[in-house]
């Protein structure tokens, strides 16, 4: 292809986009130029070959890494077998998948039920709850995203929406963010204890017997990858079990590798009742989600029917794509590598761009999964305002990196296939970058 | 292949499905043991070879038929380039989706917002509705199915929570539905006047300025496929217009040429505001679905920030299956052929059962999008038990031919390229079954 030609076609992905795709979460007029049409591993490529690495693995999605090759074959030798099936069909592709994401959750959790993204697993899980407990509210917290959808299952008419017209209560509550913290704690045994206290008592005011379940990112993600302090998780799960509640844990963004443990919630002392997940259970090269359902609530569906589906449930696709993906990151210790990167190079490197750069507030993450919080003032905390973090993100594109910025934050978030020698370009990038976009900011 | 090793793999297959499976909209003990391995036009298979004329498409998704030569080649091309990119980005294959999609909408609608199947389509739709009109009320029919989601976005704690905060009420009235009558009607003329005026009294005593939308299947699909009277649609159009309420069109199963042409809305004297579509988009290929916006509704999220997304909206193998599908459409004149199939051969093929079978109350649809409405009754239009049901649904399986069957109907739906040989043999196993499957019935 002649440079001239691949230009053009730069030039007409722009052009169809600004024509005829309407971008989410975002004001039309706002939307971005940057054409990506290929990568690998932790890079990817305009037509024009223009590189970037990749520190955002996308949507957090990208955790086996950009066109892995196993993956790639599965999905074309799927493709040529059969590409769509209804999910009342029996398909070996996707007992498959379900096997392979059993094998990886914790004893007690032997089913699958597949969605098409995050969104819809947590739909799914909020419906198995609510019928499960025979109650209504869901409590979760302020600092969270759980997916984009909340109308279509009302607005149908047929039989299917009455099982599904719960009050529908969502009550929010805090987590803990020593950072931040909301309850005035200095350590993190002491924002534990606060938040569990805060917990139980919007529990008791809410009324224990109307909760159908707590719903918790187990890493809190987009919020901030606020890692949960010590006794958390587990002080949640004692609450939920005095009062009959189940935990619902939310893995979408934080799980199958991205921490560098197969699940988030490995690292700590806590069983919940259902698990989301999606992204990185196949890397997002198919469209896929899921809930991983523990025994009892399984149960629950054995004889009685559950009033929940959509047409893409179980994906051929998908599914072919789920078992290369689990398959290739088990042999190729990819989860163990995100542990060991994040030791070894994120992490260290993180440290000393903090210490090197006053407008870096904290740093906090594991694996693949870090978060740079920038402040105008360390004293006060004050979050880095939104028009310098805008010229962050222009800077570090401009210098080839694709970053992943939230409100006053940049995760640092790769695949978790990223190597030593990426990270430490990733380093000179942000560096170089927080020390000339900011001059004069503060 | 040996015969032993297919007939371990309809076993293996079945094992892991019991073990690790959930499926949906069902009670688990009452799964199907139906094994699907691979497929081509109309036709699939189990691994051991046992064929199956699929009547059903499926979901009613298989547009295209099975294993389009076209769309697996594009699917393993663009897998071989790139699987998996933000939607924030520009990607040429999301822009070429977006335009074919355009290109068969009428004048006014420019913009297209990919999510991953039909549910988060009707989603986006009414969000953009309720922002656009700034109310909050949703109109449907009881006589609907918009897919099964209704919770995320408020479970969510951060911001994109609070645009998404409505009352969120939906309300629902009675669609036309000549052969059962809400409105004791007796022509197709009468029923469409009748239902007007229920129509406009529920938005009267509703309060048309608390309504955003209504909400129709353009031909309710799983309902029972409810061609809508003369003037109908219309009259929905001219309410709406009289009291400033949005036309949302739900297109996901009557789109893309099941009705033999490419949108079902394109028969009447009809335009929406919005259009929801998924399944003949790609005929299910990859799990994909979205709105069609018009230019003032779209115009409203220029400068004002769309609150709404997914990690996977735009997902460039959907989109490279989107531009194969539906240029392969055009090319080879599938959705004349849908048109021409429904009216020389299954049209008259199900008239003629009808004729020799009492049990047959009413057939009704066009293209490859019909109902046999099955009665135990003539007379009083009883439905048929859901015992007799289940046993004409095994007795079709057993015959070779996977029906559609919803509460007393058998759909007949299969993909648009349904040849007249194979709606012949799919009229003698119809034929034999209502025969034999039913005797003794009534
Ligand atoms: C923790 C979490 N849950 C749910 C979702 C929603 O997933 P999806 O965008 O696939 O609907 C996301 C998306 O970022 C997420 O991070
Ligand atoms: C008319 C209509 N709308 C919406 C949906 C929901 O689509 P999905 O199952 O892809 O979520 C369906 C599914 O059958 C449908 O028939």
């Amino acid at each position: 292809m002649t440079e001239n030609l691949a230009e053009d076609l730069d030039a007409l992905a722009r052009e169809l986009d600004a024509d005829h795709v309407f971008h989410s979460w975002s004001a039309q007029s706002q939307r971005s130029t940057l054409v990506v049409a290929s990568g690998r591993g932790t890079r990817v490529w305009d037509h024009a070959g223009r590189e970037y690495l990749d520190f955002s693995s996308q949507l957090v999605n990208v955790n086996i890494g950009h066109q892995h090759p196993a993956v790639v074959q599965a999905i074309r030798e799927q493709a040529e077998l059969l590409t769509t099936v209804a999910p009342s069909t029996v398909n070996l592709a996707r007992g498959e998948a379900a096997k392979r994401i059993v094998g990886h959750a914790p004893p007690g959790f032997d089913k699958v039920f597949f969605t098409n993204g995050g969104a819809d697993a947590i739909e799914n899980a909020i419906r198995m709850a609510r019928l499960h407990s025979g109650r209504d509210k869901i409590l979760s917290t302020y600092r969270s995203y759980h997916g984009n959808t909340g109308a279509a299952i009302v607005a149908t008419g047929d039989w299917r929406r009455i099982p599904n017209e719960f009050a529908r209560s969502h009550v929010h509550f805090f987590g803990p963010y020593l950072y931040r913290s909301e309850f005035w704690a200095t350590t993190p045994e002491e924002e534990s204890e606060r938040a569990l206290q805060h917990l139980r008592h919007v529990i008791e005011f809410e009324g224990p017997s109307s909760i159908a379940a707590i719903l918790l990112e187990s890493i809190p993600g987009t919020a901030g990858i606020l890692v949960p302090p010590p006794g958390y998780l587990a002080g949640v799960r004692e609450l939920a079990d005095r009062h009959g509640i189940l935990l619902i844990l939310d893995e979408v963004m934080a799980g199958f590798g991205r921490t560098g443990r197969w699940f988030a919630f490995d690292g700590y002392d806590v069983r919940p009742d259902l698990i989301a997940f999606a992204k990185g259970v196949n890397s997002g090269y198919i469209p896929v989600g899921g809930v991983l359902i523990s025994d009892p609530v399984a149960a629950t569906f054995e004889d009685r029917v559950f009033p929940g589906g959509l047409t893409y449930s179980g994906h051929p696709l998908a599914m072919a794509s789920i078992v290369a993906a689990l398959d290739a990151m088990a042999s190729e210790g990819i989860v163990d590598h995100a542990r060991e990167i994040g030791e070894t190079a994120i992490g260290p490197g993180l440290a000393g761009l903090a210490e090197r750069h006053a407008v870096i507030g904290e740093v906090r993450g594991e694996g693949v999964f870090w978060a740079m919080e920038l402040v105008a003032d360390r004293e006060t905390r004050e979050p880095l305002p939104a028009a310098a973090m805008a010229r962050l993100k222009s800077a570090l594109v401009a210098r080839g990196l694709l970053p992943f910025v939230v409100d006053n934050r940049i995760h640092v978030v790769p695949p978790c296939v990223v190597t030593e020698e990426e990270v430490a370009e990733a380093m000179t990038i942000y560096d170089g970058v927080l020390g000339t976009a900011l001059e004069g900011e503060g």
